[in-house]
């Protein structure tokens, strides 16, 4: 994929009709609570209340529904920590259609319940990109399955885009500023042509983790910085900025890095205050706003929570 | 109170009036998942995302906005393991009047947070029901305060009653059957009084935990057995069912008692599947669903999610 193939917001809204009927609109979240204390005004977009529990099933309904008749006999493969997986798992079985996830060792358990329940078939690799790039290259030769890349995908993309094209439709304000968890880059990346077409004057802010901040380095580089060790309690962002992702974001976005103290202390803060049962790369978007209140002091604040699949027998404030 | 002083429907409404510019219409949460499990059509109620994180709010503030200007000078007292203490001093808080709240020891540390957070001074006495009433009087005759009881209470009993008339209005569908938790019995109580007015063929029933289950034996006796030592995970209803919430409740209600375990596996599953954080006293009514799946299997069943303030640190499937 290079750069004249780049999607854009044309595809998002192919990619909203297309999900239409199989994809849940998650509501805006408000809290008196939190705006108080952050000093903004907070629109939550609850996308831990997405089917499959995370807005990854966005991006992979988008790319099952995109198949032909004659790909999607032999249905898709993927690899994933957990969320894109299960996503992917429930959008194969939507159309009927065979699913194999590749998983990491060391992915969170509760994430690969979630995978095999929606019917995925699953297979073990190393925790490596190379491990993960190369089961998967295995297994699509062997079945003809079509690869959906969890992030450095157009279709995916573009999937993932129409939540914040519903988050600024929904918002009843103008948005001053969008809050987005980056990791591979396909939700931050979508969001952009969202928010490009639809609320060009809106700023960009990505919330990194600063044991995973390979965008922060890679923007502030201007180019792709992926050689790293993520460590990070945010599973869902240890991946490298994908290539369209970074051309897509490429001077169009900033980064917060946020250290995992903060991204636990918001976790609990939602799930205490808003009830509500987020993971920490959701609760990252809170923490990066109430890490630099000065910055958003006033204004009107879009937030993306990514998702909600959470070990419940491993809480991250209950460990050692 | 006697019965001669019950309230009815008219209440209901005039206390939704009363309340409604303070209160949040809570949201009715649908799960796919959990319908399938239940093979039911299940409606809940989400008032853990009530103010003050549950139910109570609605007939404190009902209660708190009752008083005339010469009474609510010198406050409000009452008596809470928790909720109730939280929801009246955000109440009196809303009409910037003082509140006094009588706790007894072992009650959970977060919802003792929450009293206090909202402003309300906190009085410790021991864990029984003779040591709280005595505080409250002695609080009530020294500061001219005002009693409202948790549930004994007409005002607070209408209060609770609209969160019901709200479901029913919300649902889209013809309720057959509402479960509500049932301790003293106010959301009971005040449920009942919506249902008869606007949805007369709906069947009630109460979910009560076995370790507390008073009013599965006062109904079956037709007369008040509050002699019991409550030995529950629900913290929220350990109380005993109240003298004008009997006189409502009799012969108008069926009651299922749920396992401690059973309320634990539901919680967890809301938890897990809903993403909602709600307390085991809001789980109960899943849990009696799931307990006698023929009772509901095919019908449309509307669940009271009753509060969602929980201690993170001590979550009941972690204990040993």
């Amino acid at each position: 994929m290079n750069e004249l193939t780049l999607p854009g917001f044309a595809e998002v809204l192919a990619a909203a009709a297309r999900i239409a009927s199989h994809a849940t609109v998650t509501p805006v979240l408000r809290s008196r609570e939190l705006d108080a204390l952050a000093g903004a005004s907070l629109h939550f977009k609850a996308e831990h209340l997405q089917r499959s529990g995370a807005f990854k099933f966005r991006g992979a309904c988008n790319a099952v529904w995109s198949l032909d008749e004659v790909q999607a006999l032999n249905g898709v493969v993927t690899h994933s920590s957990g969320n894109h997986g299960a996503a992917l798992a429930l959008a194969a079985r939507s159309r009927g259609i065979p699913c194999h996830v590749v998983v990491p060792e060391g992915a969170v358990a509760a994430k690969l319940a979630n995978i095999a329940r929606h019917g995925a078939q699953l297979w073990r690799c190393a925790p490596t990109q190379a491990a993960r790039e190369a089961e998967c290259e295995r297994i699509r030769q062997q079945t003809g399955a079509e690869l959906v890349h969890p992030y450095a995908d157009a279709r995916v993309i573009v999937g993932q885009g129409t939540a914040a094209m519903e988050l600024i439709r929904q918002a009843g304000a103008t948005l001053d500023v969008l809050v987005v968890p980056v990791g591979g880059g396909g939700l931050a990346s979508g969001s952009l042509l969202a928010m490009q077409a639809l609320l060009p004057d809106c700023e960009l802010i990505l919330a990194e983790p600063a044991g995973a901040a390979d965008t922060a380095r890679s923007l502030a580089a201007d180019r792709r910085q992926i050689d790293f060790v993520p460590d990070t309690v945010c599973d869902g962002l240890r991946g490298a900025l994908g290539a369209p992702n970074f051309a897509l974001l490429r001077s169009h976005a900033q980064v917060i890095t946020v250290e995992d103290a903060d991204t636990v202390a918001a976790m609990r803060l939602i799930w205490q205050v808003m009830k509500q049962t987020v993971e920490p790369s959701s609760a990252i978007t809170l923490a990066a706003v109430l890490a630099q209140p000065q910055r958003f002091a006033g204004r009107t604040v879009g937030l993306l929570l990514s998702g909600g699949n959470v070990d419940l027998d491993a809480l991250p404030w209950s460990r050692a």
